[in-house]
């Protein structure tokens, strides 16, 4: 890892935070208990891994930061509302998250719903805003991709598979199949929406960016995996053992917890491969690493 | 009303049908239950109201048909989305819509939630898509203005006014606010989105028609609530009696039937005059006309 990484994230998630910040609607606005919802869930809180790929990304066709801002804060809001919904009772009823009370715990289950749809409408509306100096037809791309990325094809179709694999025996690549969709999609969406903010790449970069943002997405879930099996539920902010406890399919419960590290060691090792003559990569081969060891 | 209205709005409403039945994916898709869900909420049913407003409003500035499909379903697919949500246990636990059971009646609550989330992404990705001939920069504008209609300055933030309304005396005021949001943000951006597929309106046009999807909006709402007071739930396809069974201020509640009645005709009214003078607008006061007489 560089050694000014941490430095750089630091920065770079102080960004998105303000951005992020200024974008929300402000909690005195009315409805004042739906845009004080939205603030509680999405600001103060996260590591903000897909923003910080769009940065990462981004800086390979030395992108206009302000351009990124923008993809970087839409990724963010897609994430938090999918977050937001995941947690509501009829899915998987959690308390925790971030650290914090849960959406409908602090606000109750309709205000949580809507909290949820408001931050992905944001979202599009967001990527949608006049920004001078961006190409009008690369912003509706990036539109495009994003919202494909968030439906059925995407993340939602992914929690719809994982709704219909509990108690169910998963093969591996059925499992994978599922994350690809669930975590990978959104990921792989990151790293393609920073790239778009910056100079167009030829198609062998932008396949090894491809490959790269496969590899890494499937190593965030098979890490996430490991952590929600050993780690503790205050380290995480959120609640640990779920998985087991929803006798849900897991990297570990498959593989075990030994051969899931194995896996998740490998992906990254073939991300870093993938981008190894990219040029201007090194944050994202910084990301992959930070992935690979979190913690939380 | 035009002698050949009927004619023209089964037309649109035939032509809107299949232009949702090819962009929602086929049900054999995998998640196949979260596909089917997706196409039983939204296939077969409904007046196509904002679909039927945005090839009126393109009529004026004679637009290519094809773009305003487009906005059409991405216009019906918002909409269904908030039927699917609103109809949650959690919202107002409703099991009729459309004269078909609700759709966590039908799949269940979990896939509700992300068929309606999924359909909110597939509207953006829909006018976010590569339509030959249309203009990048209006394609981005129609997004900015149909995610800010959708959200929490719009239809989901006149949700979240209307949760917080029940069973607490609102003046009439109040009332217009809430409403201006929940559904005239949606009617109207169908009008602005119509006409931004066809040539450039003048300010003066542009006014007028803002004008008319306010008075329009307005009505629509007014008219739903006196029919919800005085129909049957299997005319209207969906739950009757809901507003005071759930202790919901409405246009009835606040002002009695004749008054409620009363103030509809005077909204069509200005309606059908802010257009007056706009040419192209035939099919716009025909719509008019046909909210305020519906019966369903």
């Amino acid at each position: 890892m560089s050694n000014d990484f941490s430095g750089w994230m630091r920065e770079r998630q102080e960004r998105v935070e303000l951005a992020l910040e200024r974008l929300l609607p402000d909690a005195g606005h009315i409805p004042k208990p739906l845009h004080t919802a939205m603030r509680h869930s999405t600001l103060g809180g996260g590591k903000r891994i897909r923003p910080l790929l769009a940065y990462a990304a981004g800086e390979i066709g030395a992108a206009d930061l302000r351009h990124v801002d923008n993809a970087a804060c839409a990724l963010e809001l897609i994430h938090v509302y999918s977050l937001v919904h995941d947690d509501l009772p009829c899915m998987d009823n959690d308390v925790l998250r971030r650290g914090k009370p849960t959406c409908h715990v602090a606000f109750g289950e309709p205000t949580a719903l809507l909290a949820g749809d408001s931050l992905q409408s944001l979202a599009f509306e967001c990527l949608a805003s006049d920004t001078p100096g961006e190409h009008p037809a690369r912003q509706i791309e990036m539109i495009r991709i994003l919202a494909h990325a968030s439906g059925s094809f995407g993340m939602a179709g992914g929690q719809a598979i994982d709704l219909g694999s509990v108690g169910v025996d998963l093969t591996l690549p059925e499992l994978e199949f599922m994350h690809i969709l669930k975590t990978g999609a959104l990921i792989s969406a990151a790293v393609q929406l920073g790239s778009l903010c910056g100079t167009e790449l030829n198609p062998e970069h932008s396949n090894a960016l491809k490959r790269y943002a496969h590899c890494v997405g499937l190593a965030f879930q098979v890490v996430d995996d490991v952590l929600d099996a050993t780690g503790d539920s205050h380290q995480l902010g959120k609640t640990a053992g779920k998985d087991a406890e929803h006798d849900k399919p897991t990297y570990v419960s498959l593989m075990g917890i030994a051969a899931a590290r194995e896996l998740a060691t490998d992906l990254h090792q073939q991300a870093i491969d993938a981008i190894a003559k990219l040029p201007g990569s090194d944050r994202l081969a910084d990301l992959a690493h930070f992935i690979l060891q979190r913690t939380s």
